[in-house]
């Protein structure tokens, strides 16, 4: 079973892959895909896009993982994520992908085992659990927790389930 | 030249085709993309997305106009409406069109000739400019009058002079 999980931005999109099999996760491959700022927001949105779509049709994942995002204010900053989530989902969905979400506390339960871990501990296990060899980028190590949350919940369970 | 103006929202997606030939304007189609709120955000975007790509596919546009979104509050309602402006405007990127924003301000003095219109001003001011038998749905209605602007704007001036 293999996921891509995603963070998404305006500027920065991590993507991680990773498969389980059994109890087990490997590692698969991640990155980021940088937008230019000096091109227009909707040039932007269509590198994303793309840039999932060519991951997804390069690796064949079975589902995608993203984490829900809460924010308290800056309604502008909202809408421009928002934007971004929202040409990155659809890259997904648009490949058949099912979707699933996780809060930023289902990722830390699910990597570190606990909700208060600091980012830096999320990163770090993150790279013990995949065996990477130094820490990914940011936005790609965001992007390969919420892989494993999905890989380790119960979404990831049922869908097993019905594959049977 | 056909202009497609669209009012992407996370239940109603407005949309509206008009031609211009010369100074005059014509109008071509216009309607609403709906989307179940008991189906999740994913399908949903997926539904905006495919609804208006088959817009594009059965009316070739040659632009896409959009209004700018300016919210003073509510992270939240802009992060949720963020994602389905990304997915409406992704169709239009991928099927190859330029995409032209303009503010709330330009689209009034575009249809009633000022800036401080009301709501029900504009409506009516779009059915009078295009003929319409009656004042299409609320999010039409706002998808034809961000795509007046366009046809009478710069931007427009700008794309016939280039394809002469």
């Amino acid at each position: 079973m293999r996921v891509l999980g995603i963070d998404p931005g305006s500027r920065i999109t991590g993507y991680g892959i990773i498969d389980k099999t059994g109890n087990r996760l490997h590692h698969v491959d991640n990155g980021a895909i940088f937008t230019d700022s000096s091109r227009d927001f909707a040039a932007r949105l269509q590198k994303i896009y793309q840039g999932l779509a060519e991951v997804i049709a390069t690796y064949h994942p079975d589902a995608m993982a993203v984490e829900q995002v809460f924010l308290a204010n800056n309604a502008q900053s909202a809408l421009k994520l928002g934007q971004a989530r929202g040409a990155a989902l659809v890259a997904g969905v648009n490949s058949g992908l099912p979707v699933f979400e996780y809060t930023a506390l289902q990722v830390k339960q699910a990597v570190v085992g606990h909700g208060r871990a600091a980012k830096e501990q999320v990163q770090q296990m993150v790279k013990a659990l995949l065996n990477l060899p130094e820490i990914a980028q940011a936005d790609a190590s965001d992007a390969l927790a919420v892989a494993v949350c999905h890989a380790n919940s119960a979404g990831m369970n049922r869908i097993l389930r019905s594959a049977k």
